[in-house]
């Protein structure tokens, strides 16, 4: 194995237990949101298991918040503290949030091509308990996989996509998708998604790139590294807009290589930091741990 | 360099802004903690720049958080924020609590031996603004350093410690740092403190360990590390107790040896994690970001 | 992901191509050993195709070289060189060497338990063409992991191993690898091998330990890290020998851990470490490029 | 600290033994080259101390040696040696050969601006006989850091370079340096040098980019990674071409950030990573490890 970074994630278990809820809070910061929201929550019963806060400046700059509290029963009190926070933050302090019960795991469909690693690791990970998903399903251009995706129990669909014209394929997509997922994950997904299946699919896609962006844009990253003659090589993992390679980042790695390393064995060890790297990606932003701000993210690890 | 692993700081520049303040509390957690400091600094008007917490269990487990906030007149509204802490932390929810202007700079006593790659290190880093510290004197049992330390502009003490009795040594150290500083560091001091020394002088120390503790307890760990072959050596940053090499670690870092460095290499690639280990642990420290819990540290960084 | 750090690994493709040979030569150091071997090899035109050489002391120390050369008919020539190489370097020289015709990967075996991590990053890495070797056969004391096993085209063997007297057990392991496997690797294998078995498989075994030895020695790694409040835990490849957690180190590597990860989370973001270095061993023990020396390796990786 | 990644290097103090001289030889693969090497070196009495190889393609592709033999006597036996390399390797091989007795270091020139960290750490290490090199000058266009140049008995040349026609700082700097240097380092030195200017120089010129090449190419690079929201952020060790940021990278390495950072604080962490991967730069470079190819460069670390 490969990776050569890192960064503390905490456990999976605790904040996944049944009775726990996450909240986050985004917008200008002012004085007093933490002993607002910290309020509202102990009014109602919640306590508080972690918080993490970040403002970019204090004097009126972006604030960001993310809160883990458990509750005797979530099913009855949530719809009541969601109700207080409207009022609380969106109207006097014009902050944006989102509260969530974090025993209901996150839905993910995987789309996925020939290559099989980030895919793999994925199941692999989930079938450890790693990875607080409901993997509804996996997509492929390729039948490939379909028999291995299935051991795990998992649905597997077939959408070829082939030709300069996707519309048919995302259409497909967009049928089996709808209602059924919280966010998509490509685990090398080797097409290239429409601006507007991007709109209309309407959850947040998460992608694997397999260079260290910005460097190495496009196709064939690899073999521009060899080229280069870079001594890391690396992957980054973003939510997809429609400017292919531009958004946000989520999180990277990189990996040493020498100049002994052909393009073949950069594609190989960088395997490795890809399926690390969208591992995290996923684990976190299944935790609400992400917050997207413009073209940038607050990572909550 | 050599270091290979490493942690998010966040910047020294913004917290340490004239009108910052810190808070740390800790003890049992309860319901309503975060809510209620939040609403006692709210109401003097502190407005919370940035909040970690961490709670090793929320029902009754040990509670940690870490609060800077800005004040636009810490000088007068502190006591007050102190008074009133006083009464609804301690009182109420029977916790430690600690408040401290971040403006006013903790004072180090740094002492060294002939080794000067961590001394000269945090000396850089402070002369470069790195370290939110003032220097307030170097003290070595060796002359040395003493031009060097002294182009800094620090004072500098020899205090030489030959034989079994560093009673009279340790008399030397404590007249000159009694009511002068607010934590010692270790930078490679090649003498063992007496348990005696380290009650009557009253503050944090942090040494540098040149191993990844526990591994290679004791003298020579280099040697020992060639000894055994291993692939990484290490270097541990932690505050010391009356157990040698036991007390509770701080920061830990390591970095790749192989077959070909015989032990004089692997205390030259040593040298740069330690100094790299220690650096990371006196900021920290001096940013209020590690909270020592029974032989653990909690370190926000 | 989690790993760290990471050692430059070259490309098993173009020195596993069909026509290639590895040598290892070792013994005392003197002047013209590589002349010697170059001319050697060149008389029987063989392509030296890469050569890693390390001693430790130029005068008389210790010596150590791998070359791999290409060959047009090694299957004629080899039996040749092996001559050529016995009357040279054995008489002349007073060294060891062997030959190998890299086109007939290495025969493993796979000991496993319970915990699958580090077999199945194994078999994957193994099915994607990563791992020079053919799995023989997987063999483990527990049933869990047999259909998996199976689903990658390899035999399974379950073999009970239960109470203190594993003589039952390990003759039965015998009885399946005799003859069968150039080595043994134990990937989380959970049961302590017999000196006595240790002596009669006659091949290398390798051990994945779940710590940076020598940290947390023996049994339960992570609940000890997580008690002294270590900020790195760590995996250690090793040759197994008689005394446990004591073999010659093969490869190492650790990840970062927090104050807020538990004893399970360390286990968890362990066993990503694990199944990493373990299968960079595998990969360089299957390529001839690790060499024991006393309780030392010399990995030319 | 905040140095992430490292690669093994090997000791200084062996290799530069009084008695020690490394042969670099490069040229088109074909069979026997190793061997007529270590025969030539035998047959003078030399012992090979290391040998390092590659060859990106044994039938017809490039071929890159570097070999460090000792000799009794290097300053009578060289001559002879290259002498003979010449009929061999020339002749024979059509090869590319550079023999030096590394008994005497490389002379070195520093140049650098403002900014000291990576211009300290170079005189750091030099005086604690870490770099086998013997620092001949710092050129700086600032005053700032004569004083401390000095304090290391290094001779300080104050160059100024303002304004858009650099030729009388130029002319300046190449009669400084004519015949006094091996190669040039540019420790953060921020002016570009006019291709004239490397032409006349005539040694090689290692510079320090402050950033993961080729991120970032141009000014500017950590206000342009904290506006693109990366995760990481690096620096770059390459030698000097005429195209801006494009020459052959000799290493890099990169830290992580997290979005809590800005743009100063990426510049702060930069600068361990940068000091770091120049340091490494200028060793294996000092030691002959490093071969240019192309636009790559071939890495015997």
């Amino acid at each position: 194995m490969t990776v050569t970074q890192e960064t503390p994630t905490r456990t999976v278990t605790r904040e996944s237990a049944p009775l726990h809820a996450s909240l986050i809070v985004k917008g200008r910061d002012r004085t007093g949101i933490v002993a607002s929201v910290g309020a509202l929550l102990s009014s109602h019963g919640a306590n508080i298991v972690s918080l993490d806060q970040y403002s970019d400046n204090p004097q009126g700059g972006a604030f960001f918040q993310r809160t883990v509290f458990s509750l005797d029963n979530p099913q009855a009190v949530l719809p009541a503290i969601e109700h207080d926070l409207r009022d609380r933050l969106t109207t006097d302090f014009e902050l944006e949030f989102m509260v969530r019960d974090m025993s209901l795991p996150k839905r993910v469909a995987i789309f996925a091509s020939k290559s099989d690693h980030c895919l793999l690791d994925l199941l692999w990970r989930h079938r450890r308990g790693q990875l607080p998903v409901t993997v509804a399903m996996v997509i492929s251009n390729h039948p490939d996989t379909a028999e291995e995706v299935r051991s795990f129990g998992i649905p597997f669909f077939h959408v070829p996509s082939m030709g300069a014209d996707k519309s048919a394929a995302e259409a497909e997509h967009l049928r089996l998708l709808r209602g059924n997922v919280d966010f998509v994950v490509l685990a090398r997904y080797m097409q290239i998604l429409s601006g507007d299946f991007i709109k209309q699919v309407g959850v947040p896609i998460i992608n694997i790139h397999h260079s260290f962006l910005p460097a190495f844009v496009g196709a064939g990253p690899y073999a521009k590294a060899k080229e280069r003659g870079v001594k890391l090589v690396g992957a980054t993992a973003h939510y997809v807009t429609e400017d292919l390679d531009e958004g946000p980042i989520i999180e990277q790695d990189v990996v040493r290589v020498t100049h002994a390393h052909n393009a073949a064995d950069l594609q190989r060890r960088g395997a490795d930091v890809e399926r690390a790297v969208l591992s995290r990606a996923v684990e976190w932003h299944s935790q609400d741990r992400v917050i997207r701000h413009g073209n940038h993210t607050i990572v909550f690890a």
